[in-house]
């Protein structure tokens, strides 16, 4: 595009709910965009697996259909692309060869850019190509714009995120309706809110995925996929809901980065991960209800930063992407990482001297001594109880037994968590995190 | 600024608390904005009103103090202006001149701005000047930039916000240490959330420059700032805030605009206002305290989005002024209004037209009969009520008593306060909006 033409000209890869998504915005909003922007986004060809496939969206009569990945990439027409085809291979093949015929990226694809992202953002910067990605985290939250431009100032402190909306959705059908996790979630696969196979959303992929691009934009660090300790909700005990919720808190899968320790330097180390942690009701991550995303940002000049919206969805994706499209038509530097320079490889402190507050509940026999016995195993280790409930029933041989710690390590809890083990063999024993 | 060049140069007017904000963050954070951003933001020059006047930020040794305007606007070597001395005269002849002289313009003043800003965007378009206030609204909160470009496809339905900081510190001590409003007003003062004239504050009208700010930037209209209803927190009464939460609401002044009608067209009329209103408890903008600001967005595609900071203060304000800088060291299309076009003037629909549903409150004898009158002016104007409570104390002549209506037009609620007033004289009569 020159910087006197009005028209940017887009190909897009995928007909999918992103990719029908698009076309059906592109369509009504038309208008608004222009009396915006000044700017027309022109879509000239789909890329899609089937041509013969049935479309349920109607694609303008000047828009071709094709199967043909190359007609998209080399075409000298086209402008920026748009990938939303996911999956890693065939993404990356395409992103690849269209940033070698200097054209600009906009993708949703937070997996590959999450596990193979650096070369891919190693060659839009060679080649001066805008690569942009704010459909790949939180929907329509425009969490890439606020850390790449809006927070450029500021050492970000830590950043907390409910990322996946379909777990989310899943823990408050447990919270407010007092289903079980497998109920919760078949609702959730009816609804259309969860995949035949849930995994990636469930088991913490995807959140994960998100958070490493958010550690990148929040850190200008590089912090291996591989290497995420990541936690999901799956089989998730209706009691510890329960019982959060009598001790004031919601269970929530967060993604969470931080500065590691009380001492921060900026560029130190970090702490990072996916897990299912207890959040204070008083905090806004608590009230985040059904499939919406949030997320939190500490900063030293901004201070406190809460985000919450639509993260998926066929519209609410769509209006990422087209923030997106508009940015490359306004042919905006190409700050893609959010950070000038190559970034470097995450400094990752010990997971062993992370610090937390910890919910811990176990089923044990009613029996007088329990108590004495948890709390020297504990206390051997240092950690602190801030909190015990011992609920106590007449018709059952093993009661649920909660205690909530003060600050301590995980390398104190985990080895607390032994000793109880070893010497009570409790039915069950689970931990999480209190966030703080 | 040339494009080749990593500095942009400029000149900072006023050196009250942003101004020191931003002197202080640029000397501690130089480092975190070179590494992101590869720019170096210089300070040449700072004006000020009185040479004389001890500072307590230090200066860097290569800045010199000015109190001639002219030092800043006509310097060739200054890129942009930084405009916190707040008032509308002397900033607006900065501001003016700055744009004669070609200087792009990064401002917070949001009265300028919402009053007297028309002529300023036409200058600064005319020179093609970028001219950016995010610190303007609800301070380190990214809402100017996401109104202008993360939603930039979207038709914006409505928004709602707490634009006011020092208000709602007072409504929050009122409601939750159960002050009234002038031992909480005299608490602000002594804290330092309010001037010792809180009028701008808890009149409404710095709201309302906001508000003005955002509805250009969501609908791309001017909204004359004289014809915007405004009203404020003077006076409230610790019982309508203690009824409130009784009833499941929290009173919050708000801003907020929509379109006008269930049937509304983009570019139509819009609704717009600074009030107190009941927002349920189920509302994160509900759980808004303390000094804090949020916006809460509705548009077509993105749908619901929710935004939570802090509104005021030196770092947080300076944050998003520097994010300002950032722009326009990366020399952004200077689309100052969020829209290509020049502004038409708002359609504002007729106030008595808007709809809401209502809470009224009245001291009234505790005799039978008297809810059957007011349930008779109520009906007489076609208003239906969903809630009733009349609480009876022994004690007292005077009860309050209480309903909420469901949604019906100003016009119909005034005619029948007006009408309530006639028959029942009470001692106390008030209505507040709720919001839905």
């Amino acid at each position: 595009m020159t910087q006197q033409s009005q028209n940017l000209v887009i190909g897009l890869a995928g007909l999918g709910t992103v990719g029908g998504g698009l076309v059906s915005l592109l369509a009504s909003n038309a208008d608004i965009i222009e009396r915006r922007t000044g700017k027309r986004i022109v879509l000239k060809r789909v890329l899609v697996h089937n041509l013969a496939k049935p479309r349920t969206v109607p694609l303008p009569p000047d828009v071709s259909l094709t199967d043909d990945l190359t007609a998209l990439t080399d075409d000298p027409e086209i402008d920026a692309i748009v990938e939303v085809i996911g999956g890693k291979t065939t993404a990356k093949d395409l992103i690849s060869r269209a940033l070698d015929h200097n054209k600009h990226i906009v993708t949703a694809n937070k997996a590959l850019l999450a596990e193979e992202g650096q070369p891919l953002f190693s060659k839009a910067k060679q080649r001066n190509r805008i690569l942009r990605y704010e459909a790949s985290v939180a929907g329509a939250i425009p969490i890439v714009q606020a850390l790449k431009e809006s927070l450029a100032s500021n050492h970000i402190h830590s950043l907390v995120g409910i990322l996946n909306g379909t777990s989310n959705y899943v823990l408050s059908e447990m919270t407010n309706r007092h289903l079980d996790f497998t109920e919760a979630l078949n609702g959730a696969q009816k609804k259309g809110y969860a995949e035949a196979d849930p995994s990636l959303d469930i088991d913490g992929h995807d959140a994960a995925h998100k958070l490493v691009l958010l550690i990148r934009l929040a850190f200008g660090v590089h912090y291996d996929f591989t290497a995420l300790p990541i936690h999901g909700i799956r089989g998730l005990s209706k009691l510890d809901i329960e019982l959060a919720d009598q001790l004031g808190y919601h269970i929530k899968l967060v993604g969470q980065v931080r500065e590691a320790g009380t001492n921060s330097t900026p560029g130190g180390p970090i702490e990072a991960g996916v897990f299912p942690a207890l959040v204070p009701h008083s905090f806004l991550l608590a009230r985040v209800e059904g499939a919406f995303n949030a997320i939190h940002i500490k900063a030293d000049a901004a201070g406190s930063l809460f985000f919450h919206g639509r993260g998926a969805g066929d519209l609410p994706t769509a209006s990422a992407v087209l923030a997106d499209l508009l940015a490359v038509a306004r042919e905006e530097y190409p700050n893609n990482t959010g950070f000038a320079l190559d970034l470097p490889d995450a400094t990752v402190a010990d997971p062993n001297d992370w610090t937390s507050c910890y919910y811990v509940r176990m089923m044990v026999e009613d029996t007088p001594g329990v108590l004495r016995d948890i709390a020297g195993c504990m206390a051997r280790f240092g950690v602190s109880m801030s909190h015990v409930i011992q609920r106590t029933t007449e018709d059952l041989d093993l009661v649920p037994l909660v205690l909530l710690t003060h600050e301590t390590t995980e390398k104190a809890m985990q080895s607390a968590l032994r000793d109880i083990e070893t010497l009570l063999k409790p039915k069950e024993l689970v931990s999480f995190k209190v966030l703080s």
